[in-house]
């Protein structure tokens, strides 16, 4: 099979061996995938994968229980054990012994084979297009805070960073309720939002605006100061960005105002799926490039161009 | 007036006028006073607070309204404008125009007349003595853990430090239910929380067990570390150290574990008294010294000795 293959320095389409699954797990044939930014990230060293990179897909079960073959399915990314006390709570993506698709000890999505455990499959409704279902990876991971935090009509928001998570999660949080500002650098970014009547504004424009829950999009590693300077005391600060290097903080300042932090990362696709079948949030319009599978070492380039929004692998 | 008096280098006994207190204000004679860390931390430089020291105080009120005169109180050390959006709901302690007794803008405990905003004031039951009700501000601080997190029979808590603060957090969290291991330096500190039946335990001895709840009240830059080893993934660590300096943070941890960090500061003060009025929790023991306030300059340094438990001065 065709796979795109990180070997520690250099990503590059190469052919590989066919995956064997193992009893319980199906073979998915993708038919769109994303690239994220932590498979740019990876390349940077992240994780320290080798391996067949990739984590967002939707595709066609081909391999695995007759009741699954043929069916078009996204595929939660973490591969948990289904013993421990995290994935007896339910909580299969803090499995301590899992591994999770492209990223830690499991093959990715970019392939034409990709191995996947039958229980992490979920069936993609006929109306959701092919590239939509492409992004339910992320917007699970935006779906995610309303798992942490209590978001409703009353909550004030600041959503830092307009790249892709970034404007998934203003999507999420408004559809929820919240009164937001979606801060970001690039207007044609934050223009996506405007067309569904979020507000937005540049953080220079932001001023001294401060609201109780601000999620931290940015990707940078200043976001997190930038969070701390928009929370009001008592607030709630969501952490979305995975930045390699340490910051240095003042620990003093979250205890004196009494701020909480709360990390957050991959969530449960049923809801990304739900609002991508009800139309309710917007992810077509983050779709800069759909480039075939052949040309995903120029793809993976295009990703990382500065500004870039989301661009997905056809293997259609 | 005598007061113990911080110049911005030295804390010396001195003669003061008496303080003019404004309308609304009443003047409490302290009976006892407690020296906290936080004492001890601005004579290092924190909060850069130039006057009278101290903000733990039981007294009796001796000028303002007549209801008030010759009450024996407790007195919330936050002293907010009452009209902000913080104290609308509630968060006086977060007021942003607040000044707080002997740390911030407002005169201190360690004198023979305290100024004091009468809505301030919570009268002592005659149950408490002077010595226990000294600690209503420390425990106050303990109890505000309950209000920013859920704690309940199945919370599995470990409590970083035994000192002062340690050792009254473990006390309420295990009132409130919480399987709980308290991990402390010292064997005579960890012995008042086995008397009541608590488990403890060395850091070493603590080896990998984790839990969900970690409350890091180690008053060490070194604690937040220690806290992010043995909190689990989804997991709620309680930061109660006031660390001045910075430290170095790799906050992937806490994005891929999920982490909650929550900053807690200071609490309400009648469920500090509800629990010393009815002995569910046992503050005498923490006591070392009760040193006469002609006598302040040395409890100081009583109270900055290394493992020193609580030092109070008294003023009766």
């Amino acid at each position: 099979m065709r796979a795109l293959y990180f070997d520690g320095s250099t990503a590059r389409l190469v052919e590989r061996p066919e995956p064997q699954p193992p009893d319980g797990w199906c073979i998915v044939r993708p038919r769109v995938a994303g690239i994220c930014n932590t498979d740019l990230e990876i390349l940077r060293g992240y994780m320290a994968f080798v391996g067949v990179l990739g984590h967002e897909l939707v595709g066609t079960v081909v391999r695995g229980p007759d009741a699954w073959i043929g069916k078009r399915v996204v595929a939660d990314i973490n591969f948990a054990c289904g013993h421990c006390s995290a994935c007896e709570r339910g909580l299969g993506r803090h499995c301590a012994l899992r591994t999770v698709m492209g990223i830690a000890g499991a093959q990715g999505a970019f392939a034409d084979s990709v191995p996947v455990p039958v229980c992490n499959l979920h069936e993609v409704p006929a109306s959701v297009t092919d590239e939509d279902a492409a992004f339910c990876e992320p917007l699970a991971a935006a779906f995610e805070i309303l798992e942490q935090v209590h978001v409703h009509a009353r909550t004030r928001a600041i959503v830092l960073g307009d790249g892709k998570l970034g404007l998934l999660v203003a999507q999420v949080l408004h559809a929820a309720g919240a009164d937001l500002i979606a801060v970001g650098k690039h207007p044609q970014k934050l223009a996506i939002l405007e067309r569904r009547g979020l507000c937005t504004c540049s953080l220079d424009a932001l001023g001294d605006r401060r609201a109780e829950l601000v999620v931290e999009a940015t990707g940078a590693a200043s976001g997190f100061e930038q969070a701390l300077r928009c929370v009001t005391p008592r607030g709630t600060i969501v952490l979305k960005s995975t930045v390699a290097d340490p910051i240095n903080l003042h620990l003093s300042r979250i205890v004196v105002d009494e701020v909480s932090v709360v990390g957050s990362r991959c969530g449960l696709f049923q809801p990304a799926l739900r609002a991508l079948a009800a139309g309710a949030v917007d992810v077509a319009s983050l779709v800069s490039h759909v480039i075939p599978f052949d040309r995903a070492e120029e793809a993976l380039r295009l990703a990382a161009e500065r500004g870039a929004m989301k661009v997905l692998l056809s293997m259609r």
